[in-house]
């Protein structure tokens, strides 16, 4: 059985153990914090405060409308982008950072639909238990445009890979449960079957190494992709998200002069020109709208500068081994000291299947516990029904902040404590 | 003639120059800049740089994912909307805050679609020199619905006013010319049209009383609206932008269950049940979509509450007052110090008809002149092909600040500095 003392000798050969200096986790140290929903909200980078401070006071302060061009706001998001490009397996200008998660979609998946509509393919597939924010949007898309949605469950989706799947549209690690896809296996086959790929990467960026193009294997590169800023990537509260589409795809609607529904004027082939006339950017840049927020973007480049800084460390495969050593720590800990407390590991227990999270259902009490635990230092999240969600960030997270929660957790459960009536009182944000 | 001790005994008898303190300017002024683009880009509030640290220090790296309830994050949208609402008119409830000013366009203009489509009228009218981002979103979704975007001169629009015409889509005050539109007049015949009336507030909101009801007159109250958080709001680079319907459209959207385009789950009625199920939220909550970029957010209050300060000086009338009266010194200046030198008066000469800024063209070197100038510290802007911007914004600028700027200019152009090559290098934003 492992001890304290051995999970610190872990963090002692952490090779991403110095990467923690990143983040200015002092205070919640002091206050014996243990924060396990970095997949959720990711942690202050240390960098970001006077990142956030310098756009504030001396680029708009002083330099008003002159910084778009003299501190480079109006290169920010593209330049960001490249950045998560590497993080993605995509190349330069291939990645557009704007807007959020669920607009970037409305975007990919009209291009995906638009494709679509030019065979006799009407369905978009994809499962149950999604990220509902991406199912609203799919559903509402797809009635407009007279395409069917069809949720399934995740071993269902095989059998839907037919003649009549036209979007298979897939979050790749779960948010509920942590399970994962097989990104490229999945891919190849929905594209074996003719149909359109579209991945939410939301869950998963930053967390583990991620390759859109499948390493150049035959027909198993993605189509389209989003995801989300503000988890893995450290990039702050609603920090903007990012999108990419295959060069195939961005090159043809080059060809065909396609304009993406937000064809807002950040979009244009040449904004500053002001021409009453839509003109689309080439490539990905035609996935841009609007003005993009600038403090959180600016935040959001140094969420992305902690994961990039791995790669002095050995890159995202270490970040995913990490993880993966934690996951597995946590879940041997809790099954071991919390048995006969009801709990139900819900992420798969194999490695390979799971993204960076873990999950646990009970199924009378889930949100009490996961309250009185965070009342007790341990911030997880409760996913109505039924699920305690434990997010493991290997930038951050420790192998002693495991032993430590679950130390906690034991005592949650018991002591009974959670049984107390304020542990059941609903937030708005649960 | 005016002398620079006249304005100095004007901005002493000024009402609102104690607002001018909400304003961190100091290094502004000691570096002798004369900002004179508060229309693009608003400045500094002095609240914002703490405010945003507070965000980004405490309740991002202290209070993690429990700033979402603890420090209010998820009801911060709706809490600014409620500002911006006394603005221009509207109740509380009645606003959004979210996304930027172009999706919420595309969200607005969706559901006007979706009552016109209801009648045989299948004719979108907005004006040629409309900031083109809206008639970029309008055209995109007028093709892809089977509507028509015409484009007419602002002088065209009465005849216009049809049994074709089932959306009116104007900006209150043109962005190049600062030329106003009466909205309650065009509001009213508009509808009286049949039509159905959107105004963009980008240029107005903040820098005037802007009354959506027409103070109650039938048939005058507008349908929809959007507006810009970074300009007269002071919001920030990018800061999120607002919508507002009318809650007649709001009802009806209730009552057959409508769902605008951009879906997302913060649109949902009850996001964190985290059903498959879209349903939207009641009212204009469903204009909602993704989570919100908070730093920006944050910042975006603290620009609202320096035009909200002005309600114990007299209000938005007395802000309007000033503007006016800054405007017009500006025309009188311009005109009689720099005579002789090509600039020709394009904003309306009637303070009725036009709103917080001026606009002069000059044929041949309106760039290079608004180079000349900023490189003397008057920052205005230019907006191609030939006109020179200033936006005059009663909460900062003072009557001696119109004087100085119109002294430089007016060094500018007879020292003939405006001719050096430097001056002719185009910057990516222009």
């Amino acid at each position: 059985m492992m001890t304290r003392d051995d999970c610190a000798a872990r963090d002692g050969a952490d090779p991403l153990a110095p990467l923690r200096q990143q983040f200015g986790l002092e205070r919640v140290d002091r206050e014996g914090v243990i924060y396990l929903d970095g997949n959720s909200l990711g942690v202050l980078p240390r960098a970001t405060a006077d990142r956030v401070r310098q756009v504030v006071e001396e680029e708009w302060g002083a330099g008003l409308i002159r910084s778009w061009n003299q501190a480079g706001w109006i290169t920010l998001s593209q330049h960001i982008a490249d950045k998560i490009a590497r993080l993605v397996g995509a190349r330069p200008g291939e990645v557009i950072v704007a807007d959020s998660t669920s607009i970037n979609l409305y975007k990919v998946l009209s291009a995906a639909v638009a494709i679509a509509t030019q065979t006799d393919r009407r369905r978009i597939v994809s499962e149950r238990t999604n990220f509902p924010t991406d199912l609203y949007i799919a559903d509402t898309l797809a009635r407009s445009l007279g395409f069917e949605l069809v949720l399934v469950e995740a071993d269902e989706i095989a059998a839907r890979l037919d003649d009549r799947l036209a979007i298979l549209l897939l979050t790749h690690v779960n948010y509920r449960t942590g399970r994962m896809h097989r990104m490229a296996t999945i891919t190849r086959a929905a594209r074996d079957a003719g149909a359109l790929v579209i991945w939410d990467l939301a869950h998963s960026a930053g967390a583990m190494p991620i390759d859109l193009y499948a390493g150049g294997a035959v027909n198993a590169a993605a189509d389209f992709a989003v995801g989300c800023g503000y988890k893995y990537l450290n990039g702050g509260p609603g920090a903007p998200a990012f999108a990419w589409a295959h060069p195939r795809h961005t090159a043809r609607m080059d060809k065909e002069g396609w304009r993406q529904p937000l064809s807002g004027w950040l979009g244009h082939a040449a904004p500053f020109e002001f021409t009453p006339d839509y003109r689309p950017a080439p490539g990905m840049a035609r996935f841009a709208c609007g003005t993009p927020p600038i403090l959180s973007l600016a935040a959001l480049e140094c969420g992305v500068d902690t994961v990039l800084a791995a790669e002095q460390h050995g890159g995202l495969s270490v970040i995913r081994q990490k993880s993966i050593a934690l996951a597995g720590l946590f879940i041997e800990l809790v099954e071991s000291r919390c048995a006969g407390h009801d709990l139900t590991l819900v992420t798969p227990r194999e490695p390979d299947q799971r993204g960076s999270q873990v999950s646990f259902a009970h199924e009378t009490a889930g949100y009490a516990i996961m309250q009185a635990l965070i009342a007790r230092g341990v911030i997880g999240d409760f996913r109505a029904p039924d699920i305690l969600r434990f997010g493991l960030t290997p930038l951050y997270t420790r192998f002693v902040d495991v032993w430590d929660a679950v130390d906690r957790l034991e005592h949650v459960l018991a002591s009974g404590e959670w049984r107390e009536p304020r542990f059941s009182v609903r937030a708005l944000v649960t």
